[in-house]
């Protein structure tokens, strides 16, 4: 976005490596970002940090994200992507086996640092006037797309009690996702994340009156 | 705590006023900080922000409360208190009842202020050296013992799934008062609050087998 063109046409070979040596660069700094504001949030973060953190100078890292916003704006759209594609290498299986993957789904999230990252900046995306609100929205939108499309298929719907909505489940479930993780996140001796899912899983089985279904891995 | 006697004895009724002034002092101070806590997080902040919304002066604030910590100390040691006696004003009905109760605490609790304020200090408090970490452990404790005190029942642990505990349906039911939360924070045009604690009933109901139970008001 900030990224002009400069010095003189050098031919395709060093140009390719100019490429590299940005696209690099723009890594090493977003790496550096998602760490530190996970870590110790968006507000305590300094530029000066990320550069020290990143080992890129501080000087290059406007012209790469712009300001510290721009940065953030990049650290959550990365997030985002990243978020989509475990999304669609893993399509849930219709049917109630979907339960299960749903779950598996949860539990890779909530065990990877993006975990921890989304966490520290959903105070800072509540509020409206947030440069990453509409990202947030957009990654919370986008999770329970994929629950509630599981939910919308006529083998699941059809079993729903009445007056449940597919939506609701999508709501319910990616509910449990954040708000287990964040019990995990304060006191990690406290919560056991295995038997939280596995309540999960029984529940949603539960809700579709599969009551007693053994665990179907993938 | 930070309180001394000061002046001369000037018999019960002056002293008594003396008291009471002192008291109110104190509430206006805890709530504008817990209006503004909850508006725009702790570090952001600051104790002339609380002297200018509460209307007692910037120089009392440390004779009540020592530092802006020792007030963020108090703010959640409200909730805390808030919370516990809303619980004991509601003891939980024992059987399947019980979760109706469990949810409509929850909405409860989720509808008003503190909601907002807890999730804004919950950030905070995730740094294991943070100055209300210990508040909030004991606070998430509290509200999953009233649950698993509930579930660990015979007549509901009786019914549970094979390897489900009380304490993981704790997790996972205030796991999902936090999480449908912040998700309604964020985007409320997005999120049925009504809807998505109706799941929660039915889940609860259909995990001991209650699948069809009618709503049972108190």
């Amino acid at each position: 976005m900030c990224r002009v063109t400069v010095g003189t046409q050098k031919g395709g070979a060093m140009s390719g490596l100019r490429d590299e040596r940005t696209r690099q660069s723009r890594e090493l700094i977003l790496s550096a970002a998602a760490e530190l504001f996970a870590e110790q949030g968006y507000q305590q973060t300094s530029l000066v940090d990320v550069a020290d953190r990143s080992g890129v100078s501080r000087g290059s890292i406007p012209w790469h994200f712009g300001d510290k916003q721009g940065l953030l704006t990049a650290v959550v759209e990365r997030v985002y992507e990243e978020a989509s594609s475990s999304r669609d290498a893993a399509p849930l299986r219709p049917g109630p086996e979907g339960a299960f993957d749903i779950v598996h789904m949860a539990t890779r999230v909530v065990r990877n640092q993006t975990a921890r990252l989304t966490l520290a900046l959903l105070i800072e995306a509540g509020k409206p006037d947030s440069p990453i609100h509409d990202s947030f929205v957009k990654l919370h939108d986008n999770f329970r797309a994929h629950v509630s499309e599981w939910a919308r298929r006529p083998e699941i719907a059809s079993r729903l009690p009445e007056g449940i909505s597919p939506d609701a489940v999508a709501v319910m479930v990616f509910g449990t996702v954040i708000g287990v993780n964040q019990q995990w996140n304060l006191s990690p001796d406290r919560v056991d994340l295995t038997e939280a899912y596995e309540v999960l899983t029984r529940m949603l089985l539960s809700l579709i009156g599969e009551r007693e279904m053994a665990p179907v891995p993938r």
